[in-house]
C-alpha cells in the first residue's frame, strides 16, 4: 500500500520523534539514548562498533562477522557481482552459490570495501582557502584544498588507504573520512534470486515479507582472506519487542534539510523526470526479458534497479505531492528565517540564503534537460569506458588540486579499479540501451539542437549504437588498459568508435559541468554553510546531517505499526513463507526450500520491522543490540518509509530486516553451509 | 522546445486574447469577429459550416469535401483503421493506399462519422427533473432525463440518428446535440506512414515541419456514396499571413475553467500516474516492435497514439507545475469567490462550491487506484468485449432511463457496432498487453489487496493471461454475436474464460463507478452549475465553455511566433522536406516522394502555423477562410499549445495544418489520383 492519506496524520510539531536521525558516530544524542533506553555506550564500544561496520562502495552497507574478513550484506547488495559471475552454465544469480572451500570464493570484478577509520573536522581549513571566493573561483579553491587533505590523508598507500571529504549539513562542515581499502572481495554465499527477493517487485518496500535477502563475501589482502579484529557477532535470538535496536549502516541520501525551492523542483521536475525515464526503460527491459531465458537473465539486476528506483522515486514524489509535507516545510522555513531576522547582528552574519538558493535552482532547472542529457544521458558500458578514459587522459596531465574529483591521486585508484573490471558484455543489450539513451536525448532536446545534430549527424540513433558497439574494441579490458597508459596520445590518435564519439560529447559535458558547479552547487554550498550555522545557532547540536552515504547510528525499537485500521505486528515466521508461495513468479519458492521444508521450524522468525530511521544505502546495516550482537540484517524499509528522503514519522516509518534466525537456520538446513555457520557463531 | 520558462511570460490579465476561445456555433463571439476581422457570418454561412463539418466519432475531427460524400481529415485519425485493414501482405500504413475507382474503398471497421445538424437547450428540462436531490438520486434522475431526451431525439431513426447531451461549463448547461450518423465509413486515400508522421515522435508537437498528414475517407449510405449538399471547397493557394483563418472542428477536452484543487489533483495524481503508465508502455511496446518487422507493423499505431499521449500529457504537467500559471488561476479563481462573497445575496444563490468541489476531490483521490485499476485498469481486447458483453446483457434488461450511458436506446447502435466490428487479433501481442496490465493491477494495489487476490488466485499475471487469450472464442465477431443476442442466460451459462473474468471483476467495477459518480462527479456537476451561474452574472456571455468533444469554431491569424531570440515563420515549403531527409526513420522519406522530387516545385508550401486556439480533438479540422473555403487542415499544435487545456496565450500558442497547396499537389503529381483531385476541386 502506498497509499497517500496517512501523510495527513503528519504532525505540524517541529521536535524530533524519539527515533529519528541518522547520526554520525562523533555526535550521537547521547542523552536521549541514556534517558529513553538507558544505554550509554563508551567510546571502546563506539570504536569496536565503527570497526566492525563495512561499506560496499558501490551504493551498500555492511558487517564485518568473522575474524577471517567474513562480510555479511544483502543479496540485492551483491546480485550486480553475481550477475557478473553467472553465465547460462553457471546460472548464480537464479541458482544461487555457495562456496564450499575458501578455494571456491569468487573474485568480484570492480567490487571495494570500505572501513571507517577515523574522523577528522577538517571545516576550518576549507574555510580558509575558500574564503572570500565565489564562483568558479570558490569550486577551483574548494576542490584544490579537498584533494590536497584527501591526498596528505592517503599517503603512499593508495592501494590500501581511501580518504574522503564529506560534505555534511549541506556544505556546512566538512569531516574528513579515513577508510582501510579492500579492492579485492569475493562471493562466499549468495542464497537463489527466487529466496533473496522472494515476491520480487510487488513485495518490494511492503510488509508482511519473507526475503532471505543475505549474502556472504570475504575480504582478501595479498591473496589471503583478511584478519579482522573487530567484527560482530550473531546472535540468533534476535532482540525482543520494544527492545533497543541500532542500525550501523551507510545511508545513502536524505533532503531532510533542503530549502523549499530545492523540493519544488525536485517535485515539479527531477523526480517526475527520473521516473519518467525509469517507467520506460522498465517496459524496454520487461520485454527484452521476456523474449528469452538468457535475456531475462542478462537484464535481471538491471530491471531490479531500475524497479527498486521506481518504487523509492515514486514514493518521494508522493510524499512532496501531499500539502501536508509542504506546509510542514515551508513552516520549518519561516521559522528560522524569523530566527534569523529577529536580530540584525544574524541578518548581518548569514544574509538571505534562501533567495541564493531559489536563484541558483532557477539556473539548475533551465540547464538540467541539457546537462542531464549531454552530460548524463548515455546508458552504454562502452561510453562510460570511453568518457572515462578520455577525461582521464586531460586530467592525470593536471595538477593534483585542479583536477575533477574522480581523478584527483586520491580517487584514482577506484577509477581505476572499476575501469580495468572484468565484466560481461552482451551486444544486444548493450546496443539496446544505448540506441535508447540516444533516442531520448534527441527527444528531450528535440533533432533540431545544435549538439542533436552533431551526435547524430545523418545516423540514427539505431545506426549510431551500432557502429559503437560492433566497431569498438573497449569491451575488452586490456585495450581499455593500453589506452589508460597511452595517456593523451593515445586517446587523441585513437579511431576506436567509442572514444571518437566520447571525444565528441567531452568539452559539450565539460562546460554543462562546469555551469552547474559554478552556478548552482558552488552557490548553494556557500548558501547552505550559511544555514548550517544559523541552525547550529538556533537548535544546537539536537539536528542532525543528512545522510551522505558516511557512517551512521540510527536508533529505535522493534515495532510493528497500525494504519487504515489494520495492525501490522513485527515478525513474521517460516509458516508464512510457505503460505504464501504461489508456485509462480514472483512467489515462486526455491525449490531448495521446498525439498527443506521438513526439516525447517515453522515458528522460526524470518523478517521483522523496527523504528530506525534508515534510507536507500543502509541496505546490508546490522541491526544490532545494546551489546552489539547481530540481531538482524536491514534490507528495506516499509511503504511509509518512502518519505523518509524528506522526514521522519515514527508512527508509521518501519525499517524491514532478516531475523538473525532464519539466516543460520537456512545456511544449516538448507544451504548444507555448516562450516560458514561455525564461522559465523565462532 | 518544450522548456518551461516561456510561461513566465505568461500574462496575469483576465482578459480574453484575441485568438482565444473554442466557441459553440449558438454562441459565437460575433463583435469581436466584426470588431478584429471585420467579419459577420450571417445565418446562411453559419448553418453551411455547421454541416460541413464532420466529427470523426472516434476522436477526430474532419469536413466534408465533395457532394460525393468525400471526407477530409488526418492520417493520423485514419491510422488505427488503415492498421486494421494491414497485414504483411498488404501494408496500407506502410506503404499508403489509393482507391483508384470506388469500388476499391475499403471499409472501415466499426467507424463512424457524424454531421451536426441542431442544437437544442434542454437545461431547463434536465434541471427540473433534477432539483432538490443529490447523490444517487441525482445521478440516477439526471441519467433517465438525459436518456428520455436522447431517445426522443433519436426516435426510431436509431441507425442513422445520433443524440448526444453535450454539458457545457462543466455541467452549467446541458445542450442536446443531434447528429446524422454515418456508419459506413470507407477509405480512400491514406499516404504511406513515412509521409504522413515524416519527423515521427522527434518533430511531434515541434516546427518547423513537413507532415502530409492528410487522408481521405468516403461516407456511404445503403451501399452507395453519401449525397451531400453542404460541403467545402478547397483553394489551393492558401491564406496569406495575418489573414483570418478559422478552424471548425471537435475540441475534445480543455480544462480552463476547472477548480485550483481540480487542477491540483490534475498536477499531484492523474497526470503523473498516467504519465507512469504510459512511459513504461512505451518502453514495452519499442521492443515488442524491435523483434521483428511484423511486430513494428502490428504495434504502430498503437504506438504513436501512446507517444502523442505522453507529448500532451507532458505538455500539461509542465503547464501545471509551472507556478505562474497556478498563480494565475488562483488569481482568477480569487476573484469570482470575491465577486459572490460581496453580495449576501449571490452568498445565498451560489453557497460555496469550491468548498464542496474541493472534498469530492479527497474521494477522487483517494478512489482513484482502485477505480482505475479494477473499473479501468485491463488493456485487452478481450476483456474489451466481455465487459461490454457482460454489461449489455445486465443493462439491456432494465428500462431506458436506468441504464449506464453506452446502453441507453439511443447509444446500443454504436456500442453494437464496436462490439461486431471486425478487428485483427494478434495473440502474441494482446497477451504482453493483458499480462502487463495484470502487473499493473497487483503493483497498484499490492498481491494483498482483497481484489488481486481474487482476480489472480494462484496464477501468475503471465499464466491468467494465456488462458484466457488461448481459451477464449470472442476473437470470433459471429461468437460475440451470439453471446450479446442470447443476452443475460447466454452471459450467465458462458463458460468462455474471458467472459468468467468479466463477470468476476463486473460487480467491483460498477461498485467503484457508482461512487465516483455519486460521490464525486454528482457533487462537482451540482456545484459547477453554480459556479457556471455565477460567472455568467460576472462575465456575461464573454466566456466560452471547456471544450467537449462538440462542434467549435476558433478564430486567428495566420502568424509565426517569437521564442528565445528566434523567429519562427509560418510557411515552410517542400524544398526544406528534402533538406530534412536524412534517410533514416523517422526522417526516412517515402520512395514516391523521393522518386517525384524533380516533378515538385520546391516552393510550394507545405505546413503552416496559424493562431487559432485548439486542443486535441482538433485533428481533422478544416482551417476555413471567410469565404468558408479550405485553406488548411490542422493537424497539430506547437510545443507552446500544450499548456492550452488549462490556458491560451496568444503569443505562443499555434495551431499547425497542412497548407492546401502541397495536398493537391501530391495527389496529383505522386499519388497519381487525379480522379481525386478533380472530386475535391469540382
Amino acid at each position: 500500500m502506498r497509499a497517500l492519506p496517512f501523510l495527513l496524520l503528519l504532525s505540524a510539531s517541529a521536535t524530533l520523534h524519539a527515533a529519528e536521525g541518522m547520526w554520525t558516530l562523533d555526535n550521537l544524542p547521547k542523552e536521549e539514548l541514556a534517558k529513553t533506553y538507558g544505554f550509554k555506550p563508551d567510546q571502546q564500544w563506539l570504536d569496536h562498533a565503527m570497526r566492525s561496520a563495512a561499506r560496499l562502495a558501490g551504493g551498500c552497507s555492511g558487517s564485518f562477522v568473522s575474524e577471517d574478513g567474513l562480510v555479511l550484506t544483502n543479496h540485492h547488495c551483491v546480485a550486480g557481482c553475481v550477475s557478473n559471475l553467472s553465465s547460462p552454465e553457471n546460472d548464480y544469480l537464479n541458482k544461487g552459490f555457495t562456496a564450499k572451500t575458501r578455494e571456491e570464493e569468487l573474485v568480484c570484478p570492480g567490487n571495494e570495501i570500505n572501513r571507517l577509520e577515523s574522523i577528522t573536522d577538517v571545516t576550518a581549513r576549507v574555510r580558509e582557502a575558500t574564503a572570500g571566493l565565489s564562483g568558479k573561483d570558490y569550486i577551483d579553491a574548494k576542490k584544490a584544498i579537498e584533494a590536497k587533505i584527501a591526498s596528505e590523508c592517503v599517503g603512499d598507500d593508495t592501494a590500501n588507504t581511501r580518504c574522503d571529504i564529506v560534505n555534511l549539513y549541506q556544505g556546512g562542515l566538512q569531516h574528513l573520512y579515513r577508510y582501510t581499502r579492500f579492492s579485492d572481495v569475493r562471493l562466499v554465499f549468495a542464497p537463489e534470486y527466487a529466496a533473496g527477493f522472494f515476491g520480487g517487485d510487488p513485495d518490494n518496500f511492503n510488509f508482511p515479507r519473507y526475503n532471505l535477502d543475505m549474502s556472504l563475501l570475504r575480504v582478501y589482502v595479498d591473496g589471503k582472506p583478511a584478519k579482522i579484529k573487530d567484527h560482530f557477532t550473531i546472535n540468533p535470538k534476535g532482540a525482543q519487542e520494544g527492545e533497543l535496536v541500532m542500525t550501523l549502516g551507510h545511508p545513502g541520501s536524505t533532503q531532510r534539510l533542503l530549502t523549499v525551492s530545492q523540493l519544488e523542483t525536485l517535485r515539479d521536475q527531477s523526480l517526475p523526470e527520473r521516473l519518467f525515464s525509469s517507467y520506460e526503460l522498465r517496459g524496454l527491459l520487461l520485454r527484452f526479458s521476456a523474449e528469452s531465458e538468457e535475456n531475462a537473465r542478462i537484464a535481471q539486476s538491471a530491471l531490479m534497479g531500475v524497479e527498486n528506483g521506481i518504487k523509492s522515486n515514486l514514493g518521494r514524489f508522493q510524499a512532496l505531492t501531499n500539502p501536508a509535507v509542504f506546509e510542514e516545510k515551508r513552516r520549518a522555513e519561516q521559522e528560522l528565517k524569523a530566527f534569523v531576522a529577529a536580530s540584525p547582528e544574524r541578518v548581518q552574519r548569514y544574509g538571505d540564503p534562501w533567495s541564493e538558493i531559489e536563484q541558483a535552482e532557477k539556473v539548475a532547472r533551465a540547464l538540467s534537460r541539457e546537462y542531464g542529457s549531454i552530460e548524463m544521458g548515455l546508458m552504454s558500458q562502452h561510453l562510460g569506458w570511453a568518457k572515462s578514459l578520455v577525461r582521464a587522459a586531460a586530467e592525470r596531465g593536471k595538477p593534483n588540486g585542479e583536477r575533477l574529483p574522480e581523478f584527483t591521486d586520491a580517487a584514482l585508484p577506484r577509477t581505476q579499479a572499476s575501469l580495468f573490471a572484468k565484466t560481461p558484455m552482451y551486444p544486444e543489450y548493450e546496443k539496446m540501451r544505448l540506441q535508447w539513451s540516444l533516442e531520448k536525448i534527441r527527444e528531450r532536446l528535440t533533432a533540431d539542437h545544435p549538439f542533436v545534430r552533431e551526435l547524430l549527424a545523418t545516423q540514427s540513433p539505431q545506426q549510431l549504437a551500432a557502429s559503437i558497439v560492433d566497431g569498438s574494441k573497449l569491451a575488452d579490458p586490456e585495450v581499455r588498459k593500453a589506452l589508460w597508459e597511452g595517456g593523451a596520445k593515445a586517446i587523441a590518435e585513437s579511431d576506436d568508435p567509442a572514444i571518437v564519439l566520447a571525444r565528441k560529447i567531452d568539452p559539450h559535458g565539460r562546460a554543462l559541468r562546469q555551469r552547474m558547479e559554478s552556478e548552482v552547487s558552488s552557490v548553494e554550498t556557500r548558501a547552505a554553510e550559511r544555514l548550517a550555522a544559523a541552525r547550529f545557532e538556533q537548535k544546537g547540536t539536537s539536528v542532525y546531517p543528512d545522510a551522505t552515504f558516511s557512517l551512521r547510528l540510527s536508533h529505535g525499537t522493534i515495532r510493528g505499526w497500525e494504519y487504515a485500521g489494520q495492525t501490522v505486528t513485527p515478525f513474521t515466521q517460516v509458516a508464512g513463507l510457505f503460505e504464501r508461495a504461489t508456485g509462480y513468479d514472483p512467489y515462486k519458492l526455491a525449490e531448495s526450500w521446498l525439498n527443506a521444508k521438513a526439516k525447517l521450524d515453522p515458528a522460526t522468525r524470518f523478517n521483522q520491522v523496527s523504528t530506525n530511521d534508515i534510507i536507500g544505502g543502509n541496505s546490508g546495516s546490522p541491526l544490532i543490540n545494546a551489546k552489539g550482537e547481530i540481531v538482524g540484517l536491514v534490507f528495506d524499509g516499509n511503504i511509509h518509509s518512502l518519505g523518509g528522503a524528506y522526514f521522519f514519522d515514527e508512527s508509521l516509518n518501519r525499517t524491514v530486516s532478516v531475523h538473525p534466525a532464519v539466516m543460520i537456520e537456512a545456511l544449516d538446513k538448507i544451504y548444507a553451509a555448516k562450516h560458514l555457520v561455525r564461522e559465523l557463531m565462532h
